[in-house]
């Protein structure tokens, strides 16, 4: 395989404009071939056009081919071999072995959702039995869940693989029966051009129409908005800038129809620090968070950006040990120039804060984009007092709030905005603080942890990674794990059909044996 | 129980502003007594914060008694006796008959709703076990989920009782935890009050937080749309115009915290006359189609305002018996002098329209606001070139589309915009026609019927009342029906949280014994 500068359209591969941008090395600002031109206005057109009649012969594809499908993607991402990963690597800056384990994360959400299609529980099949004698007839009643229509995914920057062109928005769509046209992002194009060959090849394989798949080149603030204004476009992934999604979340709004788009944003994911836990094993925590907030050089969503804790001794001893640590952390590159820029401005500005003051500071790294980690701490009383102090910086940046007591904890909790994470340390003897923090938190974030640090997001099946706004612009939802499927899917009830005009899904005799409510009892397949 | 011309704020009744408005009889025009008062902004700001104040007590109510609070108030709205039912039809102009058997829908689906409640099925809990020898270590992750917090409900005109004060947005987000705040409509304020007297006092009894119930009075375009502006609130729900609907979006999305809307808006519900049922039936399908077009004076969302049907002797045939069916009958009163006068002068703008014809009308009815049915025909080419020929008139109103071949059943069928609910009349002589369609209705309509007529809408667990915009606000929801409570939910997942901690729903010991997922297979509780 090789990197040709091109756009995925369909079963073709294209150029678009002249080549307008390279891909730049992060370590050392080297740019490298090839070119890459942008999509045009009529390449989004073809792309969403292609997808609008991809779908209704895609969605009723049998689930068992659908799950191939999925499975044939994961192998061809695999065969692609180790030039994905030296091309990711180069356009990243990431690590050869975390970037290896983004693949095999890649290719285990593909084949999950595989599984999640074999399954067929997405469907949430419902049949309700007629009752002829009844005052009114009831009719023959039934529902089951089908795709929302072709999706337009916005590749992430921080997860070249497992966020990006066959990550996990392109995996769920594609599960739930819908087409996919992707937005590559500008900082991977190469190992989006792999990555996306990789599907486009799978479709061909599978003998789907080409619209299954199309992949896009261009700017996020223009060509990007195209798909998502695009008529044939019915629901919208996006993993970024909360300035970016709420620029889509606007398109999307004042379509003609208007359509949903789940865009998860910022969030800075507070570990609450309970008195027992710290009174037990305040250096070990302090440590363990400098590991967490320097994995990947901060740049997760779920990296700890605030810790809020009891002044007090303990609180001196957690400090110290996290200063201690994160002293000896030497900065790795970060994604982009720009993102190690903006990471440069936010720590300042939050340095300059009134009543911020640093505690500790990282080593500089050698490369040209290295993130130098910071730790910064303010009082409860000047956190609640200032918007700025809640504002996400991407990167290893993370400030402490001193509390006075355990209520101001909890003033701290409901002074927050939507999180994708809430963390509480805690040991037996914090057993009312937790119990009185719960409740809060599960209003605040999508996923709760005790004793454990935000980064890692499980791809399994009883993962949220979502959570009020502004952490995504739609709480209802995940977009890691198996019910992130759910998001592209709608009800559509049939009331009388005759049996050959059915769904499969719900002929009376369920030939994909699947589990089925039947008058409201669950009916196993 | 008499009428005062109150509000209810938490366990409060009281006036409001000095009285401004009074019911109105649509059948003579007569105001009648008691006078209401509109809420001013400190009585939403109170009522949006007791229901905040109640949010996390109520939420936190054992499925159990939730369940019963639900039957409570289902048993005190049937407690209300003969008067509920005066009043209704002195205020909305409905017949006797019809509002018993919509207090026995309203009561039915509260206790639909204490099912669903009790099952537990709507939590979706899914537990993944922790794999401690996995390198890294797999978290134990357990998810359920909660309710999004108080839900501002907005009573519809033509269900005074099963879409209004504790219709199917109250009941499914009572259900699901969150607290409501109504606001009431102005064309059955006395009914409101009678019912919300109800729901007040089963808060009462049940001992639970005053807040989880709330009812204003006040103009929809402002002290309506107060309650979704304000930080508390977490959802709406909504059925009735258009304009009044997508007025609520904007003000939920113009909100520092964008909230969801579920509005239940327009819709024409096609009928496709296939040739093998014309042939077999034209008749019969002409006449049971003016029994659907007439029901209720026409006011139902599912009202079938357009029939799509192929040019020929049948059709003639199916026109006749619809025409002689329509002049024999007499208009019922409409809701309201303004419905009334919204659906005259829709039909007066139809008959205008080009190549638009009037085909029959129904008799005048003898009261002030009586409906005189209308049938218009027009050819496809003209539907397709015409968009105000789509629009929904609400009332007893239809249009017949006359085409010239199957193709273009399809071509109209791919011209509408979403809707409730979509019909085909068929027999086996057309499977092919309808295997056609169907999947394009699929698209189009949130549920779809064979040889049925789509006002009716059932309360059971395969329902949809949905439907691509402008349908509804959401196409991923229903308003009717069990699934209605996933419009009030979120997903929350809980890392590694230890047992004294854990919500019951996910204890080891599944002690609700609920159905949950388990490591991705079903458990049966």
């Amino acid at each position: 395989m090789t990197i040709n500068g091109e756009q995925l359209i369909g079963a073709s591969a294209l150029s678009g404009t002249a080549p307008s941008f390279r891909a730049v090395n992060p370590a050392t600002g080297e740019q490298f071939e090839p070119g890459f031109g942008t999509g045009t206005v009529e390449d989004v057109e073809r792309a969403c056009t292609l997808a609008n009649e991809a779908f209704d012969t895609y969605r009723n594809t049998s689930l068992a081919s659908r799950a191939a499908f999925l499975e044939l993607i994961a192998q061809n991402i695999e065969g692609i071999g180790p030039l994905l990963i030296e091309r990711a690597m180069q356009e990243s800056g990431l690590p050869q072995a975390r970037l290896e384990g983004e693949r095999g994360r890649t290719v285990n959400q593909l084949r999950l959702f595989a599984k999640v299609v074999r399954d067929g529980r997405f469907l949430t099949t419902a049949l309700d039995s007629a009752l002829p004698q009844r005052t009114p007839p009831r009719p023959d009643i039934r529902l089951r869940k089908i795709g929302l229509g072709p999706v337009a995914v916005f590749g992430a920057s921080n997860f070249p693989l497992a966020f990006s062109v066959a990550g996990g928005d392109t995996a769920s769509a594609l599960a739930a029966g819908c087409p996919v046209v992707v937005k590559a992002h500008g900082a991977h194009p190469g190992t989006s051009e792999l990555v996306g060959k990789a599907v486009q090849a799978a479709v061909k394989a599978a003998g789907l129409p080409e619209g299954v798949f199309s992949m896009l080149h261009g700017d996020g603030r223009t060509i990007g908005q195209a798909p998502v204004a695009h008529p044939a476009i019915k629901a919208v992934g996006f993993t970024g800038s909360r300035q970016g999604g709420l620029a889509l979340v606007r398109t999307a709004q004042a379509r003609p129809e208007p359509i949903p788009v789940y865009a998860e944003m910022s969030s800075i994911n507070p570990l609450f620090l309970l008195p027992g836990a710290m009174t037990e094993r305040a250096v070990q925590i302090g440590t363990g968070f400098i590991d967490s907030l320097v994995l990947g050089s901060g740049q997760f969503c779920t990296n700890p950006g605030l810790v809020v804790a009891l002044e007090g001794p303990e609180l001196d001893t957690f400090r110290d040990a996290a200063s201690t640590a994160l002293e000896g952390k030497v900065g790795s590159t970060m994604l982009t120039p720009g993102i190690h820029s903006a990471f440069n401005n936010g720590v300042e500005k939050l340095g300059r804060e009134p009543g911020v003051s640093l505690v500790a500071r990282g080593q500089c790294g050698t490369t040209v984009c290295a993130g130098q980690a910071a730790l910064f701490e303010t009082d409860a009383a000047n956190f609640l007092a200032n918007p700025a102090l809640e504002d996400e910086i991407f990167g290893s940046s993370s400030l402490i709030v001193r509390c006075a007591s355990l209520a101001q904890f909890k003033q701290v909790a409901e002074h927050l905005d939507g999180q994708l994470t809430a963390t509480i340390f805690l040991n037996e003897s914090d057993r009312d603080a937790a119990r009185a923090l719960l409740p809060i938190l599960e209003r605040k974030a999508g996923r709760i942890l005790v004793n454990g640090y935000p980064t890692g997001v499980e791809v399994s099946h009883a993962m949220v990674h979502g959570g009020p706004f502004p952490a995504t612009s739609d709480s209802r939802t995940t977009s890691v794990g198996a019910s992130a499927i759910d998001r592209f899917l709608r009800p559509v009830s049939y009331q009388d059909l005759p049996g050959w005009l059915l769904p499969e899904a719900l002929q009376d005799a369920n030939p994909l044996n699947l589990h089925r409510i039947k008058d409201g009892e669950l009916v196993r397949g």
